[in-house]
């Protein structure tokens, strides 16, 4: 992609049977996604035309093979369609094996194009967890790796990395060393300065209450010594019940958190402003939202597209290399 | 205390080089405090005089020996004074051993009258760590003890007991038993109960991620089931994410943390809404305010009361049986 240019934002729409495909219509015919990118969605074009039904948007759906010359036309919507999927084979707020595979494979085909630097950014719709189960692929769906991957939160001025994800509390401190906090900084530092966040400046989140204790000590601050002699703008361990607030008002960039709760009660406690998900690390972005299929308001137009179009703005503006997108509510 | 009067509630001033003077008066000068109980302060009057000149309140201070008959004249201020400061004794805003002397005296007064009976509740002003270390007093402020203890915050309708404090987090998972659990859970639901909250709600906040692990099988569950056995309203162990949340939104009355960061993170990056925390097992209600001395603006009258009107409102509501205040603000 050159500098001038629109980045190409795939969204795969999720669990056919889900709202996925509403809230990808609904956030597409706001018309913001294509004043700053060129989207195109991955999936079922029969199950696309159904959410414009549903939703009665005024848009029509065109069948692409590949993404020359996608997201051009603010009225159309160009559907990447494997031809997995008819309109028979589903039911809306029915799981089942075959939304299962179809969402697995889609979420492959998604992963792909990125791979394949056919696409500048993925976003993934709201997959079911039922569904993947009874078509046997709930491995699909990307896990972390810690000291490669990481599970990234953000929400609005609040974003949260975490080292380490779902393992017992009481294994987090034999998890923690000098070298998984030193790479989970280089990856923070270098993903975020892809995508045009300069100097990032990084909180790391301390372990213990005052951000006191061994795991700071003979961990966390050598690790922050050695990012610092490399370029990396990481503060010392600050204590996990302050370093949230100084994030959401605006002192750093992002947060490393050293297991889940830490940054998930923070954000949960907070509250929900247009969330979104990320797995850091990917030698690409593939963002997801933090809502999931709603099959009890499917087919119905009540889903809200507010998270699934903060995600297409988000992955837009990272992949274009504009870094976030100016925080708009906060408290 | 009979049912028809109102609860004694007494304010030790905290250091006298800090702002607690100022905030005890301001708050004492809404009136507010006469209506819910009759307010005696524990402290020095020349400390008590110089704030009334500082805030421009229209106040008068009498001395008094003993509490039979105190807090009945709103434009008085009852002070207990036990002649140990006189007014060259301290300069505001600097931290002396004479401080840290007379606010362990001044604090160990108070629990006396707590103790006592002598007084239905007590507050402790904001204490200068400082100035306890120079007098060597620092262990004169009441320290936590697993089992028997327990700190407690009040923010709003966000209610936390944290099971432990200040440990390693790695030591946690060790302490975490079905006797220490099931403990927590009598010492709340009594302290609760006689504060007239009925038939208090009680989260448990799990130990690892989505409460799902080791501990909350072997210790936190059995723990459970036993108190419901003698009458307790205790939930099962609830993810760590979202526990906070279903206290802010009225579903509990107190949480019941594992440890010092998860009631912390979600706290203070919630936000703070005139914070208050108590010492949950005494035998009888102490209070403090969440902010310190403030030195640096001591003196100036530009010191926020709200925090300590709330601890004299909180404190009379409960001390007077009549459970938690109405929640105001919250979002």
């Amino acid at each position: 992609m050159s500098g001038n240019e629109k980045p190409i934002v795939a969204t795969m729409i999720g669990d056919p049977a889900g709202i996925g495909s509403e809230v990808v219509v609904k956030s597409l015919a706001t018309g913001e996604p294509y004043e700053m990118s060129r989207p195109v969605v991955v999936g079922a074009a029969c199950a696309v035309e159904q959410a414009i039904e549903i939703t009665g948007t005024n848009l029509r759906v065109r069948t692409v093979t590949d993404t020359a010359d996608v997201g051009l036309e603010p009225d159309v919507i160009d559907v990447l369609d494997s031809g997995k999927l008819g309109p028979n084979d589903y039911q809306l707020g029915v799981e089942s094996a075959t939304c299962g595979n179809v969402t697995a494979d889609w979420l492959a085909e998604l992963n792909q194009l990125s791979a394949d630097g056919k696409v500048d950014g993925g976003i993934m719709g709201p997959v079911n967890t039922g569904s993947l189960k009874l078509a046997n692929r709930f491995d699909a769906v990307v896990n972390v790796e810690p000291g490669s991957t990481y599970l990234t939160l953000f929400s609005g001025p609040l974003r949260v990395v975490h080292l380490t994800d779902h393992v017992p509390l009481r294994d987090v401190s034999g998890l923690i060393s000098e070298e998984l906090v030193l790479s989970a900084l280089h990856t923070i530092h270098e993903s975020f300065s892809g995508w045009g966040v300069r100097d990032p400046r990084i909180a790391v989140c301390g372990f213990n209450p005052h951000a006191y204790g061994d795991e700071e000590d003979r961990a966390m601050k050598p690790a922050v010594e050695r990012a610092r002699a490399d370029g990396i703008n990481a503060s010392d361990p600050i204590p996990p019940d302050t370093v949230f607030r100084h994030c959401i008002d605006g002192r750093y960039d992002i947060v490393l958190a050293m297991f889940h709760d830490q940054g998930h009660i923070a954000l949960k406690t907070w509250g929900f402003f247009g969330n979104c998900a990320m797995i850091l690390g990917l030698p690409y972005i593939q963002m997801s939202v933090a809502h999931g299929t709603a099959f009890d308001i499917v087919g119905q137009n009540k889903a809200s597209h507010e998270m699934m179009l903060s995600a297409m703005k988000q992955t837009a503006s990272l992949a274009g290399g504009k870094g976030f997108l100016p925080v708009q509510a906060s408290h």
